[in-house]
């Protein structure tokens, strides 16, 4: 497919190239989605099943960084397919201000890499001495994250080295998916699909890699989804600022027209995430606006979404459920930004200011 | 103070000068705050009282834009101060989706300033539909949104007729804080000092002025807070982008460590808002980073944060309770703003794009 021996050949020779640990480990991603449903399926599944027993009413979901865009995946997977009423955590109103509400049939799930952020930490802590129904999805069985937590799911996805999340991205997304799936009795076979086809989409670096020479001087990016792509639009963004440091604003479809439209113009770039299904359906008028107003406009979507688009990456959506698109359309992005940071001259594996776990307090 | 007669003269003849309408209603927000506290205040706290006697165990927010940003002040307060559970709704989840959620015994505040964007009406009835107590607070009281909710608390702004909403920004949070006051059985006396200061903040406008002239070739720019605060920027943020159109991001301290921050160097200002509280305290190290990495800072909060910072506007904060601050430290970045879209040449009145009532779906 290409002449590179990365990032989709992990058996590559370790040449010293800008981002090849982050190449590596986007690479490995079949390969941890199809270990998470051989061998780690039965393990959520029991845990969604002992959960659903206690019936919680209320989701709280506790999360920072990347791991803050998978548990907004599980948010609109516990509304929409579970109707549980769900939040995201403002960590700092419990470990800042001492907040200690009754979470009486409320199940807390604190999403983390490394399982290792003290604030984490400490507010799920709080939440299981507040009454909660505490659940860790973590990368780190060991950690104690994991530890202080009722239950537990690990996401099997090897360690990772590179400081961009990525495999541990979709791990999470799946992960949870698989969880929503057995609180709610489904089986959860949508999934199946996923490793082959991001195996495709690894497979067509070089296509991404033309795209991302658009990139090469942009000044400042603005993606944009609805529904279901929404955390999509929000991990791209935050790869890309933390790899190349183009400043990436992301919007829900709705959330642009109230006010960041107006930096929208023929300078300002933008990559739309279309889902095929209401997502995509709700985004088509905002996308129809943007192209009125001259944006440079990037699809990655369904075929029939693509064409009108300035540039395009088809993604296969055919029988494919909208709700676990997700998990594929995020890499030709995790790819972008990789192609986009080397064709800067900056190295992926290199961003500036980063330790792989950060403490927050 | 100032030779200049807007924007804290309402009685300023009508030159045509660039952003006088948002100037004209900049400067009302201290007739519109003690509006509020004496005509507002007793009927938000019957409303209170009604909600207060049905023990809501829950709460979801929803709104759009700047109304987002007052919901998620009133988030921090109702956790921090009434323990509630509360999340932001993903309206999407609802009007695209149609997930139908069992929300008995959750309360369900909806803010818009119109009141009138079809899918916060939609959303709303399908919540009082699905068991939710439900309440709008508009700055309409003949609004729809005003009309499907079973209670209603009018933030008694007057007309907003700038694209770039403030009076009804901070008139909301007045009345939010009132509400939660109302809910705990507080009196809100806190929120009397309010109108006073707001009035002296806005007559320093030519020390904004000043600072703005900082910005005047910015590409870009970071805003970042904590606890309180951090609605406050994101509020500048959104402020700063639909009328300067500078891509400026706004990020809770916390998650600026996680990620973004490889994005900020000495090309990328920084402001920080720092709330005399928890939250400013929480804040310092992040700032103390900041710093190390020379990043130009700019830091709206008490004197003596102020000091150690590139450049500072300093926030009256004796005797102002942390969770009324936000009303204050908005007004000098709305100042900031107006100037620095003046000094770019453009006019705040006249963002591109915008309509005053965003109609999404």
């Amino acid at each position: 497919m290409t002449a590179t021996p990365y990032p989709h050949d992990p058996h590559a020779p370790h040449i010293d190239v800008p981002g090849r640990i982050m190449a590596r480990e986007m690479a490995e991603q079949p390969a941890v989605l199809q270990r998470i449903l051989d061998k780690g399926a039965p393990a959520v599944r029991r845990v969604a099943q002992e959960i659903a027993a206690r019936a919680p009413r209320f989701v709280l979901l506790t999360a920072r960084g990347t791991s803050d865009n998978a548990a907004l995946y599980a948010k609109y997977l516990l509304e929409i397919r579970l109707g549980l009423p769900c939040g995201l955590t403002s960590m700092s109103t419990t470990t800042a201000y001492g907040a200690r509400p009754d979470l009486t049939d409320v199940l807390v799930i604190a999403v983390s890499q490394s399982g290792g952020s003290p604030d984490l930490v400490a507010s799920t802590r709080a939440a299981r001495e507040s009454g909660a129904i505490t659940l860790a999805v973590t990368n780190n069985a060991d950690s104690a994250l994991a530890g202080v937590s009722e239950y537990h799911i690990d996401i099997l996805a090897g360690p990772e080295k590179a400081l961009p999340a990525t495999k541990t991205y979709t791990a999470s997304l799946l992960a949870l998916y698989l969880f929503a799936e057995g609180l709610r009795g489904g089986d959860g076979s949508a999934a199946r699909v996923l490793p082959g086809l991001a195996e495709q989409l690894l497979a067509r670096q070089d296509e991404v890699r033309a795209i991302a020479a658009r990139y090469r001087f942009a000044e400042r990016m603005v993606i944009t989804s609805r529904g279901y792509g929404y955390p999509t639009a929000k991990e791209a963004a935050l790869k890309l600022m933390e790899t190349s440091y183009i400043p990436a604003l992301s919007y829900s479809g709705a959330d642009l027209l109230h006010g960041p439209l107006a930096m929208v113009d023929n300078v300002s770039p933008v990559i739309a995430v279309v889902t095929d299904g209401k997502g995509g359906e709700m985004l088509q008028p905002v996308l129809d606006r943007l192209r009125g107003r001259g944006a440079d406009l990037f699809v990655v979507g369904p075929g029939n979404r693509v064409e009108r688009a300035s540039v395009g990456f088809v993604l296969p959506t055919e029988n494919v459920a909208e709700e676990v698109q997700p998990v594929l359309e995020i890499i030709p992005l995790q790819l972008l930004a990789h192609e986009v940071t080397i064709a800067r001259g900056q190295d992926p594996d290199a961003p500036r200011a980063l330790a792989k776990i950060t403490e927050t307090h």
